[in-house]
C-alpha cells in the first residue's frame, strides 16, 4: 500500500514511523501510517482548491521504518533514515518521532523554524522515565536551537506555559496570524499533531483536548501561506483504534495531499 | 418499524432502498433505512423551529424495497416502484439509488431541477465496470436533461470539475445563495448525500470528506427556501457501520422530519 | 480512581451516580462517573484560560453512590447523600439524578435558580410509567418552586414548548445572554446535560439531537459569568458505550475542571 | 420486522419485551428482540436436523410490548399480555421478564415445571432495592409453587447454592440427564438465559460467566427430549451492544427456530 | 503488504479478490485479503506441528485483483488471472469468487474434486437476481462437472438438502472421514468458507451459523490427509468488520500457512 | 476500584502493572488491571467448585504500579515493589512484567519452578531492540536458573522449539500431565498468558493464536493440583481494546479468584 499518487522516485519522500512506545494514555498511533494510506486511496489525486493534481508531483512513498521499542534507539533509526533523503514527509506515530527528523534537518538548515500545530505544549523535560517521550518533543527541539511557532496549544502545566512566555525561541500565535508571521522565515518545517484540531473533527487520537481548530480554517490559512521554503512536514498522533469512522485518517490524508500540492505542487493545471 | 409519525396512507411515501452494491470503498449504506427509522423513534414528532407536527401530515412509510444485487436491475425495480407513488421520500442506500427516482419523476415533471447536496461531484461516466455506479449518478441524471444545482461539492477529478464549469445544465452554488437561486424553479427534487456535511456532524458515511457544511446552516437555509414545488427528496449514503454513536442516523432522521414539515406540513399550529 | 486533583477533604464534593434506570432509548449513562474520572487523569490540573490549578483548590471525590434500580428509591438515596455535604458536584447518570440534588439544596437556598443546559425540555409530567423519569426532571424541579433558565433546548413536544412560553418560572435564553441574565440571581445551580452540545462535540450520549452548541462558546460564556454564588453543579447523560473515541468523556472532565476552577478556584496564580 | 416465517395468526405467539431496567452491570438486553429478529432473517426457515420447516407451522409475531421502567409495572403489563395469548414464546429483555409469563401460565397449568438454563442461580430474595430484579426471578417463581430444574448454574452466593441443595422444589441436573429427568413431567416451560452457554458461543450478554455449555450439546439434548407438553419458552439476556459479530443473536434465533419446530413443528417433511 | 514468507516468485501464487458485491446480509469480505495479510505478519513462518517453515517454500503474493462491481465481469476477470498462474491460493472475498478459479482449473484438470468446507450448501440456482451470487457458487461448480465433497454443511433450503442427497456428484461427509474419502482422488481443490467453523472460533463472517467445527479438529484432519495432488485452495467469507478481536483473520492466516506447508512444503526440517 | 473481596491488608497482594511498552503488534494490555477489576465486581466472591469464599481469605489489592516507558526501568520498578511484599498476584500488562517478579522471588526461593501457560515460547534472546521484550521473558527467566514447565506452547521459531527440546531446564507438558508433574516441586510460580486459551475463550489479547486450551479443562486441572507451595502467580496479556464483550476480562477475573481460593483459600465452608 502506498500513498495515493506516489511515484517510484522523487525528492519528496513519504514514510511512516509506526511508533507509540512512550504513549502514556492510549497507544494506537503505530497503526496510523497504514491507516492514513488506506484512506488516501479514497481521496482524489486532484485538489479543486489548489487546482493541482498529485499526478504531476514527483514524490515517492518509502513505506514504514521498522524501529526499536526503545525511544533512544528509535530516535537514531529515524535520524539515520532522514539523513539519506531530501524532503521528509512523515506519518507518525506519536509525537516523539518528530525530534529525529528535525535533528537531521537542522544539520542542513541552520536557520530552521518549526511550526508546531498541537493542543499540548510538549515542553516537559522528562516524562515516564525518558527524555524522548512525546511529551518532551518540543523541549528537545528547542535545545537544538530551532525557533518554534506554536499554534493551537491549549493544554500544559503551569511551567510549560511559563516557558512559552519567557523563552526567546518560542512563540504562540493565533492561526490567523500565521501567514504574516512566516513572511520572513528562511526554512520552515511543519509538525501537525492531529489533536490540534477539535475532537469533533479528529476524534481518533490518543489524548483529545476540547476547543481546537477546524479543518476549514486550517486549509484556508495553508492556501494563503507566503512562499517560504518548506523543508518537510509531518502529521502525527493519529490513532486508528479511536477512529471508528475513519474521519481522522481521512483528514490526515487530505492534509498530506494539500501540503504536498501547496509546497511542491508546481503550477496549477 | 416505521418512520415516526407515519400514517397508514398519504401521498407522501417514505421508502427505503437498502442497496450498496456498487460501493467502491466501504459498504454499509444498505443498513441505513432501518437505522434511520430506529433513530426517528427518538425524535419528537414536533418541530419547534417550524412549529409544525408530523401528526398533522399525511405521509406513509412503505418499508424497504427488496432489490437485486445488479445495479441495472435495481434501477428498474426502484423506478417501477416510484412510478406507482405520488411523492417519493427515499432513504438510501448508496447514491446510485437516486437515478431511478429522478428518471421516474422526469416523466411527470419535464422542467425538473435537482438540488444536489454532496461532497463529491458524482459525474463520472463509468466506474467499477458499470454506468450505474454511485460515482456516475449525477452524470446519468444530467443525461436525462435535468438542471443540476450542486451544493457543497469539494471532491472530484479534474475532468469532473471541468464538466461542472462547462456544462450548461450544471451549476455549483454556495448554500447561502440557494434560496435566491431557487426562486424561479418550477419543480424541484432534493438529493442529500449525507457526506455533504462535515464528517464531524456525519461521520457515518462510506467516504467522508473534510470541510463540509454544518446542520445549523443547512436547516436555516431550508427554513428560508422560497415556496417552490418540491416533488420529492432523498437522503443517501448514511452508513450505520461507521456511525457508532448514531449521530449520523439521527441527523438524517431530523432532515427527513424537517423537510416533510417544511414542504408538505401545512399551516403552523 | 478519583477525579484528577481531588484531595482527601474539602467542602466541594465530587460524586458519581451511576444510574440510568429510566432511560427510554439507549442506556449507558451509568458508566459515566468512572469514565469521566478515567479521562480526567489525562487532563492537566492547570487551566491556561483561567490561569488556575486544581492543586490549589480544596475539593474531594467521594466516589460513586450505590443506588437502587427504582427511581423513587434512587431519589431518596441521592437526596440523603447531598443533605450531608456542602457543595455537590455530581457526575450522572441520566438526568433524573438532578432532581434529588436540587430538592436537597432548595432546603438551604430558598431563592434558587437552575441554569439548565440541554437539548431537550425534560418537562413531561410522567414518562415510562414514572414521575421520576429523566424526561420529567425539570417539571419536578419546577414544582419545587425553582426558577429555571434553559439554554440550548431544541427538542420537545408542543405542550412542553407551550409550558416554557407560559410558565412564569421558566425562561429560555440564548447562551450569549446568560452572563447578563444571571447578574441579579442570588443562588445558582448549573445542570449540564451533555446533549446540550452538538453531537459533533458530544456524540457519547443516549439521545443526540443535531444543532447544539459548541464547547468554545460554552467556555467563553463560563469564563465571563458574573460573580454569582454557585451552590453546585452536575454533568449528566454522558454515555461511554456511545463514545468510542472518548471525546465526550474528555469534554465532561474539562467542564468539571473549568467550573470548579471558575467558581471555587480562588485567585489566579 | 417479524421473526422469519411468522404468519398473520397462530396459537404460538412470539413477542419481545425490551426491558432491562433492573440490570445491575451492563444494560442492553432491551435491544435483543429486534436484534434477534434481524438475524432470524438470515436463518433458513428449514431445519436440516429436524427436517421440518417454519413455513408449515402456525405461529405469529406480535411485536414488542411497550413496558414501564418500573419492574412492578412491567410485571403486570407482561402478565396481562400473556393472559390473552395461548402459547408464549418470549424474547427478553433481562431475566426479570420471565416471572410474569410463568405467573400467567401457572393459572392454567397447576402442575408446571420450569427448566431453567442459566449460568446464575437467580435465587436472591431482593436485589438493587427490588424483589423483581433479574437476580431474584427464580426465587419468585419458586414462591409460585413451580418445580425448577436448573441446568448449567455455576455462579451464585453460598446461600443460593444452599437453597438449591435444600429446597424440595429445586434441583440441579446435568444437561445429559435432562431427557430422562423430564420423562414424567406434565407441563413444561423452558427459560433459556443465553449466559447458560459458554461466553465463547454467546459473548453478547450482560454478565458472561466462563465454563458454560455448547450449542452442539444443547441442540442434541433438545432433539432427544421426550414428548412432554411444552406450554411456552423464552430466551433472555441477549445483549446486542456486547455482540459485535452478531453470533449471540444468531444463536438465539436458531434456538427459537429449533424449539418451535421441535415442540410444535408437526410431522417431518 | 504481502503474506508472511512470500517470495518474489514461485509457482504457488497467493492473491486476494476483495469482492463482496452479491452479499445479501452483511458485506465486508472485501476487506479480508489485506486483513488476513496484516495478521499473517504476527504468525511465525515456522509450523511446529509440521516442522516446516515458509522460508523454504517457493510461493509469492501477487496482491489483490481490482475487479468490477458486476458479478459477471468479476468472474471473467478472476478467471483471466487464474489462467495465467500455476497454483492459485486465493483469499476472498465472498464465496462467489471461487467459481472462476475452479472454472479455470477445470480446463487443466479434468478429473477435479472440490472439497467444500462450509456451513451453507450454496446450491441455489439464482439469488438476488444473479446466477453468480455467493449462494449459487456450488451449483455453478456442479454444472462444470466437478465432484463436490461437502464438509460441515448445516444450513440450506429443503431443496438444497434434497439436491445433496440425490445428485450423483455431491456428497456430504463427516470431517473425520475426509482422509479416507480422498484416498483415490486425482486432483483436489479446497474451498474453505470460514463459516464452516463454529462462530466461537470465527465470528468475523457475514452469516455466522451455530454448531460448526473446531480449528483443532480441522488441522488434525489436514495433517492426516493422504498425499493427493492439490491444485489450489481458497479461504473465503472472512469479514473484518465483524472481527473486532482479529481472531478470524488470524485463523485464516494460519490455515493458509498450514495448507501451503502441508501441500507444497517439502521435507520437514 | 479494587479486586472483589480484597481486604485492607493480607500477605497475598494483588497489584497491576499497566505496561505494554515492548508490544510489537497490538498494544492495549496496559488497560488490563483496571479492566479485570471492573469485571471482578460482577463475579461472586463464592466459588461453587471449591466451596470457598473470598470473604474468608486475607488478601489485599495494592492498586497499580506507575512504571516507566523504558523496559529496563520498568523491570527495576516492579522488582523493587515485589521485594517488599510477601505473595505477589500480578495482573499485567504484557508478559515482560513477569521477569522482575520472578527475579525477586528467586532470591527467597532458590528452588523455584515456573509453570508457564502460553501460546508462544517467549524464548527469544532479543526483540525490537531490547532484551526485556515480552518475546524474551522466558529466556531471561531461564537465565535466572529457574525450571520452566511450559503448557500450551504452539507458536515460535524453529530455534525456540529446538531450545525447548534441548535445554535441561525447560520442558513442555500436556496440561493433563501437570498435576503429576508438579508432585515433587518445592516452590511453584504460575504465569498465565491469557493467549494460552483458544481465542474463542480469550479473544481479547494482542496476538491470538488458534488451537488453544479451554477454561473448563484449565480449571479442572487447577482443582486437582497437588498441594505444592505456590509462591505467587500472574495473569498477563489481557487486552481490553480487543475484548469488546468483556469475556476475556471475566475469564481473567475468575482465574484470579479460583487460584487465590485454591492456593490460599483455607478450608471449604
Amino acid at each position: 500500500m502506498k500513498f495515493i499518487g506516489a511515484k517510484d522516485s522523487g525528492k519528496v519522500v513519504i514514510f511512516g514511523v509506526p511508533y507509540d512506545g512512550t504513549t502514556c494514555f492510549r497507544p494506537g498511533a503505530r497503526f496510523a501510517p497504514d491507516g492514513v494510506r488506506f484512506f488516501s486511496e479514497n481521496l482524489e489525486t486532484y485538489s479543486p482548491a489548489l487546482n493541482r493534481d498529485l499526478s504531476s508531483v514527483e514524490f515517492t512513498d518509502a513505506g514504514n521504518l521498522e524501529v526499536s521499542a526503545l525511544p533512544e534507539k528509535m530516535v537514531e533509526e529515524v535520524e539515520d533514515f532522514v539523513n539519506r533523503i531530501e524532503i521528509p514527509v512523515m506519518i507518525g506515530g506519536e509525537h516523539s518521532v518528530t525530534y529525529p527528523v528535525v535533528r537531521s534537518l537542522k544539520k542542513s538548515y541552520n536557520n530552521l523554524t518549526i511550526v508546531h500545530f498541537d493542543a499540548h505544549a510538549d515542553l516537559r523535560d522528562e516524562y515516564s522515565g525518558t527524555k524522548f517521550s512525546h511529551a518532551c518533543v518540543v523541549r528537545r527541539i528547542l535545545e537544538l536551537g530551532c525557533r518554534i511557532v506554536q499554534v493551537g496549544v491549549r493544554s500544559g502545566t503551569r511551567e510549560e506555559f511559563k516557558l512559552i512566555k519567557e523563552h526567546p525561541l518560542i512563540e504562540k500565535v493565533d492561526i490567523k496570524d500565521l501567514p504574516q508571521r512566516l513572511m520572513e522565515e528562511q526554512f520552515v518545517y511543519f509538525t501537525v499533531d492531529i489533536d490540534y484540531f477539535d475532537p469533533a473533527f479528529a476524534p481518533g487520537t490518543g489524548t483529545p483536548e476540547p476547543c481546537g481548530g477546524s479543518p476549514v480554517e486550517f486549509f484556508e490559512i495553508l492556501y494563503n501561506l507566503p512562499p517560504v521554503k518548506v523543508v518537510g512536514f509531518d502529521v502525527v498522533e493519529v490513532s486508528p483504534p479511536y477512529d471508528p469512522s475513519g474521519v481522522t485518517r481521512m483528514l490526515a490524508a487530505k492534509i498530506i495531499r494539500e501540503m504536498i500540492l501547496k509546497f511542491w505542487g508546481g503550477e496549477p493545471c
